[in-house]
């Protein structure tokens, strides 16, 4: 029987062969592989079906909610629309190969860059059984092997699901091994990937914030962090109040258990009183639970005290994943800008304005992976920003920033062609 | 007095505060101040010429070489040849401000992605005192502020020069503490940086291997590791040989202190005889010290026994900056390319060759930073390949690869625009 070391290692060891061979496997042979596999999920669903009904089981049995449940359910529909997606990142341009910064120096030197994948990418996540799907076609269409550690909870699903992955590959004449998925859910496996130097080019840490600040503390590999949005609108003095109403009310709950969900509403003293009025109503209609500071409290006149409450400091910078707001009054964009600067998380922020000048402030003096302007948060997605799919959305500043799609999961190396040059 | 933790914290903290700052500084108030820095170096020369006096004395007391006091001396031509270069800096674009894949949306969100600074770097080096002035004006020009620790052998002269560069600024309106330069050489100070999360968003370590594999061990900062080139050229059976023998010469002798300097020639056994003779002729007069493999010293014929000698295994992999070069005879591409797979760090690789076939399939499966036909590996330099400046050279895979100048110092941020858009 394999030990915990050996499963990693075997199959870090598997990718990095594979990896080889698939950096240089053309753009048509990979959209074909993806529509294999998008047809798969179309055709082959029983083995899936029946893996995740063993992950339901155990779900319902250690006593998951509804909600989670209901996030680890895979049927018919949903393997269907995972077809449809697949089929999206099939349509996207390639990156590898591309080359950009091409110039020729004056000595004749023929100089590039061109994209290259990064070699084997580590995935670490926790979330729905549609992830593992997901990054593998980005990084497979991106040139990269990959090796998928999936959550605890949902490891049937995944196992299937990365089996027919590998089986459609396969069936096409691509290597399965650019595709690896471990079994182990032991927390040990993490810790070996995050430092395992040798095998793995980034790793990619999808979870909630303890699974993220431990691989951004521990990990030696390259590790691209994100996912943590303590998000903040500000609602500033010239806004269109019924606008600004709207997005607020859709930034909060369209989905609220989501890195890029509204978790505190700072709003300018003069517009306050309407737009509180507002806000409160449409909020408390979807159950939304306001935390105010004391002024947004006294503006708020006769409401239903289950729903708006006195805010505690730690209601401020505090990413809630839940039908909760913290709101707090503000004088001034400056205090604005202020309070995101010491709360915000990095991830997205929003102004909502009717003044340029307002809106261009916000946008060059907030530190974020994503500065909106009269727009809702939760467009920090990277299918809504144009780049067709996401691994992750980052915070950090190195490599990629904001959502990571194809082109941020490449490196690229510097071509140099010339006919005899020595530097003098 | 200070103490080793609150030099580096005061200052650190001092270079955040000023990021601020700079981020909006004008690309003409930045490029006013690099020639006010230009100007300082032509004119205030006194102080850093007794500054290096320092520095030389102590060099000349603890037993340093020859070639150790020369990188370490400046004059009045070194520090004009300084301003020259500063200028150079000047002349470039600003990446700061620059915007890239702008679209609009079809729901009317306009998307951009923004160059920004990083914020603070923190530099560690152990090179000549120039270094200092190089780093401090590409962090100045993309809008970061920076923490030099220099080597303790410049310590007096990197003191001056930072002084003079804060001194330029402050005398023309700029803030002096985005430039800082620690004091202290104590190791401590290289640990805290690397572990000071909370003050640095990018440490760029340059220097020895032991500098460069300490910081990639034991650094929670973000780190672009790179500096250490166990450089490989191929000269295929199809090359010719004078122009081969003129680029092998020219990438090990023109400067065979640095990472870009030939370590190993592989060549193909059909051109061997040729090609042996007439390098061995050529690097024989320069001095350099050839271990050669079996085959290689078979056909090297009648040789000065002092330069030519058979090669230990640990010839093949080692990087020499010195006169020394190690050689192998191959019969494919095949086994070229497998040794540099083996032994190369990544760097830079050339090959030498006729054949279009063989130069592509050299491009496109060497995995190293710059890789390069017909030219010597002399030019992976930012400043030769047209970047016009650099402060290292990354052999990391992640965010730059190769020659980092100033646009390898910035991040961007995703700038969204709308009317009222909310998700549905």
């Amino acid at each position: 029987m394999a030990t915990t070391t050996s499963e990693l290692i075997t199959k870090a060891r598997a990718a990095r062969v594979a990896a080889r061979g698939l950096q240089t496997v053309s753009p048509e042979r990979k959209n074909a592989a993806l529509e294999a596999i998008a047809l798969a999920l179309e055709s082959d669903q029983a083995a899936v079906i029946e893996a995740n009904a063993l992950d339901l089981a155990e779900g319902v049995a250690a006593g998951m909610n509804e909600s989670l449940l209901d996030r680890l359910m895979l049927d018919a529909e949903r393997l269907s629309g995972m077809a449809a997606d697949v089929r999206k990142v099939a349509a996207l341009p390639d990156p590898i190969g591309e080359t950009f910064d091409a110039r020729t120096l004056p000595n004749g030197l023929r100089v590039e860059r061109r994209r290259v994948p990064l070699g084997v990418i580590g995935a670490i996540y926790e979330s729905r059984p549609n992830v593992t799907v997901d990054i593998a076609v980005v990084c497979f269409k991106s040139g990269n092997a990959v090796v998928l550690r999936g959550g605890k909870e949902a490891v049937h699903s995944n196992g299937a699901l990365a089996a027919l992955v590998r089986g459609a590959l396969a069936s096409v004449g691509e290597d399965p091994e650019t595709v690896q998925q471990i079994v182990d859910t032991d927390r040990s496996v993490v810790e070996e990937m995050i430092k395992g130097d040798d095998y793995f080019d980034l790793i990619i840490p999808r979870g909630g914030a303890a699974l993220v600040h431990y691989v951004a503390k521990e990990a030696t590999v390259p590790a691209i962090t994100g996912g943590i949005g303590v998000v903040h609108a500000f609602v500033d003095a010239t806004a269109n109040v019924e606008n600004a109403a709207d997005i607020v009310f859709n930034s909060k709950v369209q989905r609220p258990s989501v890195c890029n969900a509204l978790d505190t509403l700072l709003v300018h003293s003069s517009v306050a009183p309407a737009l509180l009025t507002a806000v409160a109503t449409k909020l408390g209609a979807a159950g939304v639970e306001l935390r105010c500071d004391q002024r947004a409290l006294a503006l708020m006149g006769p409401v239903d005290s289950d729903l708006v409450k006195p805010a505690q400091p730690e209601d401020f910078g505090q990413e809630f994943l839940a039908l909760v707001l913290s709101v707090r009054v503000v004088d001034s964009v400056d205090e604005a800008l202020a309070h995101i600067e010491e709360h915000g998380s990095g991830h997205t922020e929003t102004v909502l304005t009717g003044d340029d000048a307002v809106a261009n402030r916000f946008l060059n003096e907030v530190d974020a992976a994503v500065v909106m302007v009269n727009s809702s948060t939760r467009f920090n997605d990277g299918a809504e920003l144009g780049l067709g799919a996401e691994v992750a959305i980052s915070t950090n500043k190195l490599h990629a920033r904001g959502p990571m799609g194809l082109r941020e999961l490449t490196s690229y190396k510097w071509i140099v062609r010339g006919d005899g040059q020595v530097r003098g």
